[in-house]
């Protein structure tokens, strides 16, 4: 069994925009916000939006389960205030989840919280128990840095975060670590601020005994951990320069890697150097890059392929890797796949 | 012959930061700056500072020439104003100078520049000037945010930079991408500033067309270029799908990485990817990783001991990285080195 616990709602009909241009400009003008329930999208239209793109891929590529989530980079939590970004994560989570609902055996909702610049986290939680508690999803999407660029909110193991990972802990379900887009002119988005995020996050965990308070909370990293599992041996030194415990010891348990990393080099030096039971298939398809490449004929973000190829890896370890990881780090997603007919 | 392009003089005598302390209290006092002529450090005291340190290292490693910068650290271009950085920056390039002076075959200068938030670059000239024309130094470090981890400053392709980048270009020098110490909660400087910037302008160069205007300007993206090689995969696509042209005839006629990447699987990963005519060697000692790595017995940052492990370097490509580079990319080198009794 395959599982991708990276796949974002890149394809949703065009109203969701459309939802989200009438949203921003009511914020702008001062008037009535405009209701989450009001979307109006059928499921036909809900399933055209996934059948040629999303469900096609999986077919193609073998893959059988995708952790599927709002598009990162529309969370935009920098814009609007509290009440638009409530507004926006829970028009989404529902189409989300809508999706999942249509499509119980290929996908299975993770959601986005309802982040803004300078709002306590722990406002975010009565929706993460909605997704959660009345909707099935298994995990969220955590922006380190709601202001899109600007990095004005401390760091992920400060205590202001605190009150969020409790509810996590308590409802079992990890976050993905995960950035929308930049408004800051120096950050391309997916070239950069996304991969400096996650570089920066494991950074903040590394010098913090953050999961030492809470042992049972879970972060994915994603996009092959940024430049951390490159630069891997600096780690190592800094943590030990440092008088960290070392790495394995400090983080391994909490904190794991996704494999999108979108050429055959890369993914074998990260299923070198991380262990296997840190590493969780992850495509982001239809993603952040959607050509084929020229080297190798098959798209950029076909890991698939790369997993399949990785001499790092032995049987035990892709198995850990394509579903046995996520199984793990996901407590709620194995009852999900069994209701819905899967084998797991 | 071994020339490392990225060492810092992280050694100084402590004079220079009690002299960096008085400048910053007069700064804030409003009083009177101290001169950076008035800073008294004897030569022993220079020779005793690399000694027992860089110099010894060199011998021990086997590397014959560290193109020799001040300390990136402490440039803080963030504190105080331009006249605080004008100062601060003259008096660590003259004791750079000196040093070089002292061990001509051992070391060779490159310049700190006088940046300071908000502040146009061409400011920066008359210091590289001196610095190139009187004291005979071969590059230049050039911070892409000043403000020290809140990047205010406009991407390194905005114009704003282009009258450095003359400059650069008429006096033959290039520049390290480098930033300073992190002033933002979020961003530790070594495990996670440097390496999210290395990122950042290797994505920003992607998106521009500055090699057109300036087809003889020449960066070294340091710490390996970050996150770039294990992504390459991802840079090719996102440049794909930009309709950019391929990375190679796009940026790598002006875009260099070094070696700091600090332990096998980096290196090889470096070296495979990305072609051997544009990695230059370095070690970055003794710099952010100063440990020896319990898996090796050697040091993290020995990392000629990684190149000459390397299998995906041929002689030719091991002889590129290890000197034929740097002196084509550093074009005031060469005659340097000469003068010093080196036979390139």
């Amino acid at each position: 069994m395959i599982i991708d616990c990276h796949g974002h709602y890149t394809t949703a009909p065009k109203a969701l925009e459309a939802w989200r241009t009438d949203q921003l400009a009511a914020f702008e003008a001062g008037t009535p916000l405009p209701d989450p329930d009001a979307l109006a999208i059928d499921d036909d239209a809900l399933r055209a939006s996934v059948e040629g793109s999303q469900l096609r891929l999986q077919r193609e590529r073998g893959i059988d389960v995708t952790l599927f989530s709002p598009r990162a980079s529309a969370m935009a939590h920098h814009l609007g205030d509290e009440r638009v970004s409530a507004g926006w994560s829970r028009a989404c989570n529902d189409l989300v989840a809508r999706v999942c609902g249509l499509y119980p055996r290929n996908f299975v909702p993770v959601c986005q919280l309802p982040q803004s610049p300078g709002v306590p986290p722990e406002r975010c939680i009565a929706e993460l128990e909605r997704c959660v508690d009345e909707l099935g999803f298994v995990g969220c999407n955590l922006n380190p840095d709601p202001s899109g660029g600007h990095w004005r909110e401390p760091p992920l193991t400060d205590r202001w975060w605190y009150p969020l990972y409790e509810a996590m802990q308590a409802l079992q379900v990890p976050a993905m670590v995960h950035v929308s887009s930049s408004c800051n002119a120096c950050f391309h988005a997916t070239g950069a601020h996304y991969l400096n995020a996650d570089t920066t996050a494991f950074m903040q965990f590394l010098a913090s005994d953050l999961f030492r308070d809470f042992p049972g909370l879970r972060f994915i990293i994603p996009h092959g951990g940024g430049a951390v599992p490159y630069h891997w041996g600096r780690y190592r030194g800094l943590a030990q320069d440092m008088n960290r415990p070392p790495l394995g010891e400090l983080l391994l348990g909490n904190v794991f890697f996704d494999t999108c990393v979108y050429h055959q080099p890369g993914i074998d030096l990260l299923c070198k150097v991380i262990p296997p039971a840190n590493v969780l298939f992850a495509s982001e398809m239809v993603g952040a890059v959607r050509g084929i490449d020229p080297e190798t004929g098959f798209h950029y973000d076909d890991t698939r392929r790369y997993i399949d190829a990785c001499t790092a890896l032995g049987d035990a370890g892709r198995a850990q890797v394509y579903h046995g990881n996520a199984l793990r780090v996901f407590p709620r997603l194995g009852a999900r796949l069994r209701a819905a007919g899967h084998a797991v």
